[in-house]
């Protein structure tokens, strides 16, 4: 079993993994092939991001299970209005009109991202287009943290449940990439249907307590709450069903129970850390990794501690990427 | 005489300019080619920055006369002690063995940009460097906002004056990019030099007023205060002095005053705007433009009043560049 992946996703003795949020959603528009590739070449290795099925059941890189209007323009420059188009019910060419380049500046969610730079001309990647990406030289060292999204609307959802997983695998094996990529999901039935369908690719189990539940403008779903009342801690959940990786959301986080985690062999990978208390907090409770944002501000955390995300001397970075015009000059 | 770059600066209805300072100093190592081109990347045409002339007469984009403590790491990976190193006073072989790709946590400038990305191996950057990156094709919208900056320790400051305009100019000439610059200074007598050496190149004049200068960890020097006392307003004393912009600081910004520049003829571009209220005041106060460190914030601004930062609909940005990698995909 090729489990090299989990290697990047460890943290250790001064050393806390970052992962890019959405690419780095605070500074680049969430989920575009532009913010990924530049997230990367800031020597941030591991990506997170989000992967649904089209109509035409192409894999492709995006949050919510509709268009969202906050982040989407019209072949007319203008932002789509709030009757959302339901991805499950375009194609990936009809997806290609839309512009998500930009974040609307008076919309609650673009009020949360004011740093975001706005571009236009941006499509909806497919996952192949980042998957093609990494597979560059200067990405070798890239890892995926690749959350599939269950639909809540869908007519048939374990037969939706299955094919989104076949496509997913079908396009991570058909770039080689395996061993870079793992499988994050809140829904335990997609985690299931992943070890099921790909049994070499390790899981990854997102959880967020209902109670914590806030976010504005963001699909979520979660399903273990019903495994959760018998059970003697989340970690053990987990563990049970499988998992490599527990990724606990940042206002859960309890000290016993990333010891659990870890006593189980688990990793602790945090989400979404934006706020620095927040990151300081998940720093002193020993988390392996902190998926953010802002990678800028949990290198700063870190650094001021005198930690590092990377297992490497900080003098020894030279074979990071760089972008190629930079490089060339 | 060539006034094409004066354009990029020219604001309008519903049109301020944004111009990232020192590249995108909130987001990016400041100062850095990886800075500048990726600020360019984003859509923002017009890069300010500082210039210092080394030892051995190369003119290197740098803000401080000396090396900085809290930007410089020394080859062994070390922050720089406080005993920091004179520009002047070093040859740019030895200035390339120091790293400007990070700025550090913990000092109480680094505090200033807890989203900065921090990367390592990284360069002070000639001005030549920066030069050609704006040569090539993609960039070919980029406009220069070249800051020089006087050396309060010169032991001849009219030869040194003299001596750090003519390789700056040189510079310019030698990629033909006279059309595309602005000189721009603290220090009026270095732009009355300009105006001597290169009278085809606007000049920029900043200014402060000492009961607003607030920086910390930054060199400043500005002697137009010496001029004032007599003056009708700071904006006169610019057009007397020949200057096309004048830039004054965001905390001293008055209607009165950009009126008169205005009448005057001359374009006014604020500086630093990163905090939302001086933004928004200085948009409210029909400044041509804001540079910005964080050139996202301003984007956002503008955005939700229906302004714009580029003449062109945004629906034709198609031809901004892009990063290399991601047109390629």
């Amino acid at each position: 079993m090729s489990i090299s992946q989990l290697d990047a996703f460890r943290g250790g003795d001064k050393l806390v993994r970052i992962v890019g949020h959405r690419g780095a959603r605070g500074l680049m528009p969430e989920n575009t092939l532009i913010g990924f590739e530049w997230t990367l070449s800031m020597g941030i290795e591991a990506l997170e991001f989000d992967v649904l099925l089209t109509k035409d059941e192409v894999p492709v890189i995006v949050h919510n299970h509709h268009l969202t209007a906050s982040t989407t323009r019209q072949p007319d420059g203008q932002w789509l209005p709030d009757l959302e188009p339901a991805i499950a019910q375009l194609t990936y060419e009809e997806i290609c009109a839309y512009d998500v380049g930009g974040i609307d500046s008076n919309s609650e969610y673009g009020m949360r991202f004011p740093e975001q730079m706005f571009l236009s001309n941006i499509k909806v990647p497919r996952l192949a287009d980042l998957l093609r990406l990494i597979t560059q030289p200067r990405f070798s060292r890239a890892v995926l943290m690749l959350e599939i999204k269950s639909d809540p609307h869908a007519t048939d959802p374990k037969l939706t449940r299955t094919r989104t997983v076949e496509k997913v695998v079908q396009d991570v094996r058909n770039t080689g990439l395996s061993h870079r990529t793992i499988l994050h999901s809140f829904d335990w039935e997609i985690l299931a249907e992943c070890q099921r369908i790909a049994p070499d690719i390790p899981t990854s189990f997102l959880t967020q307590l209902p109670e914590n539940d806030d976010h504005v403008g963001e699909d979520s779903s979660s399903n273990f709450g019903k495994h959760l009342q018998n059970a003697a801690s989340i970690p053990d959940l987990v563990a049970q069903a499988g998992g490599q990786l527990w990724c606990p959301y940042i206002k859960d986080l309890a000290a016993k129970d990333i010891e659990r985690a870890h006593q189980l062999g688990l990793l602790v990978i945090t989400w979404t850390a934006n706020d620095i208390n927040d990151i300081e907090n998940a720093i002193d409770l020993g988390v392996d990794g902190i998926v953010s944002d802002y990678p800028g501000r949990v290198q700063h955390a870190l650094l001021s501690r005198g930690y590092a995300w990377m297992p490497k001397p900080l003098e020894n970075q030279e074979e990071f990427p760089r972008f190629p015009g930079a490089a060339a000059l």
